[in-house]
């Protein structure tokens, strides 16, 4: 791959790892490199790391990059200050007003561009994925949390405070369940990954048969794939936490067509990619019941189709487009 | 005003009146018309009706109908058509497929712009209202039922096929009462007028002690101004059913500024009107307690100004958008 064209690195940073693809306009991916992110360790050693996993991908391709890497995205979790480049505050690194971008340009040398992570998500899928060719999209990530993000006319949402986009905090029952936001039945409380974990681990105490935790050390927490083998084998725990997530995904996606009438909804995320096409079929006959007909004529309700590389991806997009202004 | 500049009608079509306003460019009222809907004689005599009340207007305005009045904008009850103009289904009007802006043009001879009835609404709070200044909005209107419009970067928010922003139509709750439209737990129907007229029958039904059944057929629909004025006097049952409307209205806001992270959110419609600033207080203390303080930073959540005028205008801008592109 050692040749004289451009290209532009997508980073995206989560709260165990840092992923890095080299991508040209096209988004064709042509290396890649991951490290651990060891958000322990603060905010200017993580960013030491993702410098140096940055470079690794330029390395793995072959590239020089002092001259072939034009720019750098790096997808974040918010909520940020965009114009800056600044990670606001966020829980999983503990972080507040980190100058992500300020810091990255530094030890890079390049102009580094920060998004929110489900934004980027979004943004990649619109560009080479399951949103590709529609002005307007919507996003949902199910893992950990529900992350989310908005495409109007080609455009990512991102409001007043730069902070648009936060679907997995629509409250979906006032007296619903705690959500990690301090606030009670947010969409995220019922249908992440945490949520369908604390739903299996209440019922199993209510004596519903449950034979996930055989295999693993019961305080650990349950991984999307072992959560896809157990709903795959018809464990009944799982099965009603998993169609608990899914139905409220559903009343979600509803909602969020009456509210944009998007020409595609996209979910993906950790539990998605796990379990699938059921996931996704039952989260469609919950949308199509619960919303008006003019708002689901026509429109996609898809699962997200580049998988881990959609952030990164999407990260790359935006330093594109930053070079291309 | 027997002057030769030029001016827009906007109309504001609802189920039971008609009402024009002749503005200018800077939404000034000039003059004024209404005339009683009467759905119950069809479409065309409808529009014929409309056609009067628009010249009634002109006429009103000492204006030369032929020469000074540039075009002509509508809002109507969707879901509409925008680009032909027409009314797809709409049960107050009981109309389908009805060719609103071809029989309109044809009855004045004169270029007809048809929006959604709530997005107008927010369009003229935008341009001349309680919006103004600001780049994104969210308006909710809360009368018969729960209305709803977003402006995104100066722009109504339209969607895939022209139908976004029903804002009254998020699930607020899947167990919630049975809505209009069918589904259950809607905004509108926690919160509407005819919510609030239903909270108070039940709970008088209960036992809770009542007086506004007092001076009225008890079959009467119950009108926003009688609800404020028993409100006021601190009527247990109103006060309980106004309080479970603003407090879902308050939610709803939550939500909507974490999806959309307005500068301002606009509250209209007969029920804000009336019982105004304790309404629109309560709105705002929920949704503080129930939003991620990064998107209600600097957001103001206030009452509409333009009171009847607001739809009207903001189909007077669409007018004037529609002879300046």
């Amino acid at each position: 791959m050692s040749n004289n064209d451009s290209y532009v690195i997508g980073v995206d940073l989560g709260g165990t790892k840092i992923y890095a693809v080299v991508a040209d306009r096209n988004g064709k991916i042509i290396a890649t490199a991951k490290k651990k992110t060891k958000a322990e360790r603060g905010f200017e050693e993580v960013v030491k790391r993702m410098s140096k996993c940055i470079f690794k991908a330029a390395e793995n391709a072959k590239l020089n990059f002092e001259k072939q890497i034009l720019a750098i995205g790096v997808g974040s979790p918010g909520p940020l200050d965009l114009k800056k480049g600044e990670v606001i505050e966020t829980p999983n690194l503990k972080w507040k007003n980190a100058p992500l971008k300020k810091v990255l340009e530094k030890l890079t040398g390049k102009k580094v561009v920060v998004e929110n992570d489900a934004t980027v998500g979004l943004i990649g899928e619109h560009a080479f994925g399951a949103g590709k060719g529609a002005q307007h999209v919507v996003g949902l990530f199910i893992g950990t949390g529900v992350g989310g993000g908005v495409i109007v006319e080609d455009k990512p949402l991102h409001g007043f405070n730069e902070n648009a986009g936060e679907l997995g905090h629509m409250i979906m029952d006032p007296n619903g369940p705690q959500c990690g936001c301090g606030n009670n039945g947010c969409l995220e409380a019922f249908a992440s990954r945490t949520a369908i974990e604390r739903e299996i681990r209440i019922a199993e105490i209510k004596g519903t048969s449950t034979k996930i935790f055989k295999d693993q050390d019961r305080d650990k927490k349950i991984r999307s794939k072992r959560l896809a083998n157990a709903y795959k084998k018809g464990d009944s725990a799982v099965k009603k936490a998993v169609e608990q997530s899914a139905t409220y995904i559903g009343y979600g996606v509803a909602s969020l067509l009456n509210i944009f009438n998007p020409q595609v909804v996209v979910l993906g995320g950790g539990v998605v990619e796990a379990i699938s096409e059921p996931y996704v079929d039952m989260v469609r006959k919950v949308a199509e019941k619960n919303v008006f007909k003019v708002a689901i004529r026509n429109v996609k309700i898809v699962p997200a189709t580049l998988g881990d590389d959609s952030a990164a991806l999407g990260a790359a997009v935006l330093a594109w487009e930053s070079i291309e202004k």
